[in-house]
């Protein structure tokens, strides 16, 4: 038996309320990531019936949106005026200005990014069954987690907003790797631009889904995030400890600690050893 | 000069995207926390009308409402359906199903509170003005992240749930915050009966707001978390590193950076002989 494997096998660590020996008897699984699937249309929610939407003239909306009323109204607006375009009510007396309180992650108070809120609000509004707005919502936030973004220019705009892959759905977080990728300041109107082109590729890669899962041509990605996975074969539902439940990326924030790390790292090289 | 002063001011560390060199040229000053202060009704949004309600019944409602469609339906239709019934329209056609989204921090990604996302948005359709909207929300968030909960016992119930104090806004967060204080796990049927109390909690909190806000009497308490004053002072758009903008309870996070948590206390505390 190797250091690191012996290290491991009688390793106790405290964890949530106590401590938790890692002995022979605990053989985790890492769980497995999530295959592509294909997901079956259903009716519109309550009667809210969904249009083939260019996904190319819905960022364009949402982007010129976002200075009415900020990120969550700009993707929310995006749709819901196209549709009331197409059907008249109930979209039409939809309360949109409502939509403004998701700005800076929700009154700027910097939780989760508000172009996800409106995405996800929209999901709510048109998408009736549970599972498959919760598929939705884990391919779009992961989709938004892991590409480099802003991709939306708008026509004849000459200036270019440098990218970064946000690693998470909080704004804050967001904002703050791309402030750190750009050299830009939170309070700059680069920022602002920022936030303002990734409204319009939020709204345009939920339409093109949507698109997709009314026309019965949706494939849930299947999208991975591996640390998400290994964390959660300890503390999530079916681990031993129980306590967490979430898809959110762990090492966005959680990478920080020290101890923790280092443990997890050798946690999991044991336990692919074991796989 | 003692040693940790002599540390603070020679100090050169990584943050952002470069390295900050602490000499004496640099002389930040934490904020001071907000005093409560009054803030004056606004007229309704897009002529959404309030009316006064019992903030006990709408905790019970929210309760009730819970096992319809989660913790963001439970707090939303809690208040939407008493407004129904005293003004009819535009109430009753509002589509509350798609507040369904909400659960378990939208999607179940683990992000946002559901019941804080659905108090804000009623707050984003009922209050117009952006400022007081942040500062309604600002109050709830903080009162959540600081209080011992859940509190709401539904009438004839016997049952106890344990509280906790949750630290974050984040629904996985704040879940195994209390998961680690009450011992039950994450899948636990009182974890959901303590999710079902805390939308009564928020509901309650909220519409006791909204009551003295509409009639003139409300105050922003001016709730104060000292370790976010602390850390903007450098992070955020008026510090030195101008990388980050938040509201949230840093620490809930950020505590378990060893290394920056060694510093952050030195700083803070050189910050302190300073004033």
């Amino acid at each position: 038996m190797d250091r690191r494997k012996a290290l491991f096998l009688t390793t106790g660590i405290a964890a949530g309320g106590g401590t938790v020996a890692l002995t022979t008897a605990f053989k985790p699984h890492i769980q497995p990531a999530k295959k592509p699937g294909r997901i079956s249309p259903s009716k519109p929610a309550g009667g809210w019936k969904y249009s083939n939407l260019n996904p190319a003239a819905t960022a364009a909306l949402a982007h010129k949106n976002y200075t009415e009323g900020s990120c969550m109204y700009a993707v929310y607006t995006s749709v819901i005026s196209q549709l009331a375009d197409k059907f008249g009510e109930p979209y039409t007396s939809f309360p949109c200005h409502m939509m403004k309180y998701g700005h800076g992650g929700v009154g700027g108070f910097g939780t989760l990014c508000g172009t996800l809120n409106g995405a996800a609000a929209l999901i709510g509004l048109l998408v009736s069954d549970k599972k498959t707005q919760n598929a939705l919502i884990a391919d779009l936030f992961r989709w938004y987690e892991q590409t480099p973004l802003p991709e939306f220019k708008p026509e004849n705009s000459e200036s270019e907003i440098p990218t970064s892959v946000a690693g998470s759905t909080l704004c804050h977080a967001s904002t703050t790797n791309w402030t750190q990728a750009s050299d830009c300041g939170i309070g700059s109107k680069e920022r602002k631009e920022r936030c303002r082109r990734l409204s319009g590729d939020v709204a345009s890669r939920l339409v093109t889904m949507l698109n997709d899962f009314f026309e019965g041509n949706y494939t849930a990605p299947g999208f991975d995030n591996e640390t998400v996975r290994t964390c959660v074969t300890c503390h999530g539902k079916e681990g031993k400890l129980k306590t967490v439940s979430t898809d959110m990326n762990c090492t966005s924030c959680h990478s920080k600690s020290v101890g923790h790390q280092l443990f997890a790292d050798l946690h999991y090289k044991c336990m692919q050893e074991k796989e």
